[in-house]
């Protein structure tokens, strides 16, 4: 951390800025110019972090040096990780294959989630996905099957073999949705839930976590960190669009976070076209620049009818779309060095 | 709501565009212009709006024509809301008395929660705010007491006459801050915490709502239709700045959400100027604005030293400074013909 | 300009980089930590500001100390500026009287801007606004009545004595803009047409300088800067509202600018709440907001009969609510140590 | 356009409204419901876009169904529009084939852009960039070369045989920038400079018309329309990134813009990597999604010595780095149904 002082700051004000930072555990040194005079500050700034420096007379503005975040970042594990989901029938997100997660939005019942997952399965995706609680603008919306959901999840992963990604919305709602699905998803609005990601840190189940309404990428990894500090290092980081003032999209899709995310963190990074776009014609082109930016994976809406869905019908592929989509990726991801079959990696891995 | 259809709708399109809409429990009414036809849809569309119109063919736009929602709606309730607090001590929010929250961001002790709140009361704040569970965007940082703050404001409250303001981040922590506090207030980061809404919905304790870090007017309108759907009908709604890309502020101020809301709701309008601005230097001149543009009240962050503060120092005032702010708003009070004043305020309803 | 390097710089590096500052005319100080080697640059920074420091190996931040605005800034002109605008008929703007322009968007023909001017002088405007060119998103909107409006306005001027404001968009229409009116005005559109900057820097008549629709407060500073060093030190700065997700209203109000403004420039800080709001029922708040925030003028748009308005008739005010606006305004100024009454001043001064 | 009236209007309201559209030039067509009556409005609505129908007493909501660009539109031009680039060594447009232009933000000097022209062409860029006239937010930073710049570009095309692309920044410049570049650029910050935008308009150059800092896609289309209202069709419209709150990029780049562009317009699409991050390390994956979403082509900044340059320093690539990055291109092309050769192309078509 350095601390650059006003113009004319004097010996006392020196002195009081530098006893409170060394009071707080940290080494000083002070570098003087004609015009200003600098106090570079040495040690763990974990405390100092939270006291305010800039009310202090005397100073200007204080210039962190180090990343607020540890266990998320690059520095800290050299190579990339990768996550292991499910038991049996097993996925990876995060490695030289791309993983592809799809499924309805809402779970609305039996047949239609079989349904889906069927497509999807025969399409290519390696993962379920499927909202048993639904975070919804208004109250009077459907909100999800809740625990119904969740048995029907587990009843599918069992027929399909596809492990299920699904949110949890509440603390209270953590164990009972660790005990069916495969993988916890933290949606949106809950990035800075605090509460609710300390929770799904204690527990052994990867965490996919979006990235906030209007989240920075610090912020992003912020959260991780929260996840990561509390024992539970299997998080999957999500690009799904930020807002801003542009309407003709239903985010803005900020596809430089894939490979700025890629540079501060070992964490895996997917993209959510679907809500990024809020379109179903933009599911394609949106998922052929992620992959393009070097995202590990894609999380698609999909359901056996769009214009029937209970939540996001606008941004949902048919059956038959996402199967052309599926069908499309794989010239993108040879581009990049990477593969959408496993059978390919195994054949591959074992030569 | 109402359907604009494509150019060159066919009649089969129409016709299922119309069947979709009349399973849903409306009804239609078509009108054919040269260039474009429009369906009036007529009836309750709660249902309706949960499915993807848009994705019919035929259809162009969908322009919803009621507020989606009611319970806070103005023309639900013609009078304002002013939501009583406190039982022996009351204050309220609402009236033509202004109301000042004011106290530290984080209770950090007993001795500097005692001190704020009298400091506080002599200068004229009505209520007393602090922090028990610390929204912190490090898990590394200073989280708050939790349950001993609870407490501590309790016996501060008893001793200074003053009803509490608290902060509850996590659906288990409700009941026990319901018991200890006054208001229960919902963060930013948590203003689409669904299930934190709807619990705070089910108990008997005023809940102040801050606006979401990017949250629209509709959206903060929608938050507290949640809470009041589940029966708890005093909501109190906190302006605090938004994100934009400006970086001189903390957050970007939006003084004019004021009015709009005071146009689309009865429920009352604090502000935050601590927050808004970011700044201490910045708290008086917003404060003067949101009284100028019509809030009910204001919620300021003040410590007995901010540069010790462990949190938010940098936009915290000290004692001295909140009694030279509280001595400057009463002009701005009566431009408005409002007061600051109890004794004053009942004087003239007596007279 | 401090410079913070990477762990593990090269003395080789920093050699590297020490060179290329002192190059540039700069001197350097090395301050050489455990984790954190940080190059403080002294001397006139003008230069080095145009190439990459954050290129060269070992580099990983640069913070800049000095402000990039200098005529505009504070540390300057101690003093506040006052603006003086007209001849004969002179007003101010930047002292303790607070201005009021006010006036139609467009110009749309003689008898509309007299009837506009009458009503506006009569309420106590002391300024008239009245676009010639209008900067309209359509090609096929109404774009001004080019000179013949610039004639009118000049012979409305001498019939009511107001002296007169109107926007310059290309750098060839400055000279007979500057001909006619009091006041040239720099619209949002063009607050970064550095050409047309440099341009009415060179004339000497006062400029209105509106903020960008997306200026940060430092560009808009930069943007006088330009004006400045071409020699006219006559800006007038303008709040109008930025871009923001937002929509419930046109722009979103930054209020905080004004304060931050004050703070950092001696310039004349001006509010126009029609632009900021969009809607006329907020031109009174958002106009209350303005002068309790610190700001030294309005600039309003009255349209004889808003519903025929050739341009921006939802903002604009009706000569009666106008005339209302304005008997409302004083309270607020008092607040703030400030009046609308010329009169009222000069006894004052005389006294 | 249609007009939905608010509750309760009445008879003389509705009629009154109806008066207004019908003098206007456009029929109406009025719908009655039980809670809401509409009015659909036929013909040209280019007049009725300029009143303020929403100041009508009793009009709750206008909704345009018409687009208000009509030349630029999709369904106004079937095919996609090929825009030709200089005369005798010649390159196109929105093709099959991508373009890749390339070159230093500024000219420098002769020996710099000979160099970085020299190096472009020989990685395969089909055009050259440098800039003459530079847009700079401070006044004291470097401007450009000028005359002297538009002189070096002509004469370095007649040695490379790379059409030339350069900014033109003011209405008195056009006609020296087209006598000598093959390309007039419009920068960001002139999007909305109206004037130049007629002027471009009125010759015959193709226009490369840069999206506005925080434009939406609609005002860049309508930036568009006031260059071809003019008689100029050849526009090149480019993504390059818009103003957000994250700070991680200098801009946020709007990959969604390339496909929602590419459904309304007709013209080509190009992205600019080098502004849309602001960063060297990531002009790479950013040209890449570019390319996958659909982008017809592609500017880079390339400078000799990126660490010596005189703006955009940090953003610019080494003639190596952007050498590595053409060979990369390739894959993607493909993946998309493109391609980067033009002899490859020929070959094709002969065959």
């Amino acid at each position: 951390m350095i601390i650059i002082t006003r113009q004319g700051v004097t010996d006392s004000e020196l002195d009081h800025i530098r006893e409170r930072v060394e009071i707080l555990g940290m080494r000083t040194h002070i570098s003087r110019g004609e015009h200003q005079t600098v106090i570079g500050c040495i040690g763990d700034d974990t405390l100092i972090q939270e006291v305010s420096l800039l009310s202090l007379p005397g100073v200007q503005q204080v210039v962190p040096v180090m990343k607020p975040y540890k266990l998320a970042a690059r520095e800290f594990v050299a190579e990339p990780t990768v996550v292991r989901v499910g038991d049996v029938h097993g996925a990876s997100i995060g490695g030289r294959e791309l993983a592809v997660i799809a499924g309805p939005c809402s779970v609305e019942g039996r047949e239609m989630l079989l349904a889906s997952a069927e497509a999807v399965r025969s399409a290519g995706a390696s993962l379920l996905r499927g909202g048993a609680y639904k975070p919804r603008s208004s109250p009077y919306a459907f909100q999800g099957l809740g625990v119904t959901a969740l048995k029907l999840l587990a009843e599918v992963r069992a027929e399909t073999g596809l492990p299920v990604v699904t949110e949890v919305m509440d603390t209270r709602q953590v164990e009972v949705v660790a005990e069916h699905a495969d993988v916890l998803q933290i949606g949106a609005r809950n990035m800075q839930n605090f509460s609710l990601l300390s929770e799904v840190g204690r527990i052994q189940r990867p965490v996919l976590l979006k990235r906030g309404l209007s989240a920075t990428i610090k912020e992003l990894l912020m959260a991780a960190e929260y996840i990561m500090a509390q024992g539970n290092r299997d998080v999957i980081l999500c690009e799904r669009g930020i807002r801003t003032y542009e309407t003709a999209t239903r985010n803005t899709f900020d596809v430089a976070a894939i490979p700025v995310l890629k540079q501060e963190t070992h964490l895996p990074v997917i993209v959510d076209p679907s809500h990024a776009g809020g379109r179903a014609d933009l599911v394609a082109p949106l998922s052929y620049a992620a992959i393009a930016a070097g995202a590990d994976g894609l999380i698609i809406e999909v359901h056996p009818a769009p214009e029937t869905a209970l939540s996001d019908g606008d941004q949902s592929l048919a059956p038959a779309a996402f199967a052309a989509l599926m069908k499309s990726l794989p010239p993108f991801a040879a581009a990049v060095g990477r593969t959408l079959d496993p059978q390919t990696l195994e054949v591959e891995v074992a030569a």
